[in-house]
């Protein structure tokens, strides 16, 4: 039905996390209309992101790095105030962001890259375990200093997926003889009692204070 | 529009818990089909309720009295095995059935009757601050025995009325020098790091095992 | 959990329309604390409910017989100036309140009791179908004067169930030989183009005026 | 907290239609983990979407003008089976698409480019009124052939704001003299009568066949 210049584009977009065809045909719509400058500074933008985001070789985190591009590490890798006796184990990107905004951890980061639904094999081998372990065993092959962990916290979701995830993480990285702890559950802001689960509310008696 | 006997009856169902006239007009056609045997079964269930529920003297949880009319106190209370150094108090009856649920309280309950929101003098007054008072200080005097207060959990709802409850609750029960609890805060099952506030992601953090 | 007097009303409640057994719960609990007096004025209601109402036996309504328990008809049947040569068949009680609200039809209804899912044979026996067809086809028989009827109205939801349901008595009304229609179709009030689906929104282009 | 490079970008993102923060981050960790080959493949799509694509000279629909850089008309105004006696005016290109896929209408379109809301006079400029005006009295001057409007269907989507925009370009166009027609409202597949307000079901009734 659409053009397919525009229908090429709608199959990219749709490939984008949370959208369909119909929130891509929008997308393009926006283009399309876009004045030039607009226009020129997207795509830009766009163009620069790859040239100047670098991934932390210790934690798969994004960074910056135009000031200096022989820099390896993110900065909170880089950052001496830290903790480097944490490490906090993450799915994803934007999780890291969450935790950051908290300001109640000041650890370092792992960014997995994923969960495992099931136990398939192809979900297995997405998440980087093997280059978690490296850098648990030898963070110092890594670019980082100072690492000295005396706590894993695997904060994975509460999901059935994050559980599976954070059981199998759990049995790989035992016999590395470190502390393993996963986030306290309990009741969120807003909830409330009649509508939690039983584990929930259960964890909210253990927990409280 | 309709009968006034129907429109009577569905101005009274429309005061029930979470019920609106739409589903008032549903119930009172549900309730005109019903077969006569039914429809008695029902009549004689309410009819019966008041007569055999009373009301717990100590913790207000209605409770069957058909067995033994002489009765003031709700199994859980007469219970012995309960522990009675803890004392929770809690919104309403159906609270202390999501408690009961999880297994993981073996302690006293008591029913609040109510939360305030802002602090309006209404709302205040309708809670059983003073029911609650005499309670902790004279246990003995409302038919419960062995009562040794050690901790009281207040189990508000993690949301801006509990909140503002469980303030008020606290700043009433402090001068009498019994440890004080709330309910531990954090992720619950189910739910996304991603979508989770600040405050509950730093609690799940603190309280991480 | 609890008390079997509570638990036998929660069964009862939970058979209400909408009614699952949480909501069950905080119904009987309303119920023992509601002051004597609003108990009792509840009771009365509903056993007056079904002492002064009786079903028409022409359109299966429910209507209020206790000004005159020889009266068999609604008023709606009753009243000369509804238009009696059309005749609209509805599901259920409250959808001839909603049409009612329209004020923008005059004629006769006949409430069917159900749907059709599916076609199983339990659903088809539940609606009043040998009972729709006995009162198109002589309506003097059951205490309605001046029927002549020219058009029936199918008003079955435009949903896979009501679908089926008004095909069904499409055919089963057909040899009767009188015109048959359906509600039209088209874009509702607050909704969107964008959003709608192909029959609905080719059905609102044919309808255009 | 992002790095400005990644800020940027999420500030961009976040002007594109339903796009918020959140979402906008995700897109960015997609882009940068997207394969080089498939981020160029992206980046060409997007390149290529502004050179390719004309907005037509008649009706305002993007079209690809790649093949022949001298086309003014996009394919549904060159093409002369349809019926060019119908204009339908549509707030927005996605509109126009969800409409041919009906199948059910054959006329021409005119993009309005947006909805009044109340009746600001930002609003009422954003809108190609002098535009639709000029193509309706003469046609001819903008690169089509054959127009003959005998009926101009306003699309408005039947919302508060579409009642508006129809209402202010019904007032506009009257004085030209040719018939305006709305789309028909009713039920839309899958809707109830008991969740349909009183203006869609009484359409209903009087749009019944």
């Amino acid at each position: 039905m659409y053009p397919p210049v525009i229908q090429k584009l709608i199959n990219l977009f749709s490939k984008f996390p949370t959208v369909g065809p119909r929130t891509a045909a929008r997308f393009i719509f926006y283009l399309i209309k876009l004045p030039q400058e607009k226009f020129d500074e997207f795509l830009n933008s766009i163009t620069n992101l790859r040239e100047s985001i670098k991934i932390c070789s210790f934690c798969f985190n994004p960074f910056d790095a135009s000031a200096n591009s022989e820099e390896k590490l993110c900065p909170i890798c880089q950052n001496n105030s830290r903790d480097k006796t944490l490490l906090c184990i993450i799915e994803k990107e934007t999780d890291l962001i969450s935790i950051e905004k908290t300001k109640r951890y000041k650890g370092l980061y792992f960014i997995l890259g994923g969960t495992i639904s099931g136990l398939k094999k192809n979900d297995i081998e997405k998440l980087k375990i093997k280059e978690l372990e490296e850098r648990i065993k030898n963070p110092e092959n890594f670019d980082i200093q100072g690492v000295d962990l005396k706590e894993i916290i695997i904060a994975a979701n509460p999901t059935t997926e994050g559980e599976v995830t954070a059981l199998y993480i759990e049995r790989e990285l035992k016999p590395l003889g470190i502390k393993i702890t996963r986030l306290g559950r309990g009741l969120p802001v807003g909830g409330e009692l009649e509508y939690a689960d039983e584990e929930t509310l259960g964890s909210a008696f253990e927990g409280r204070k």
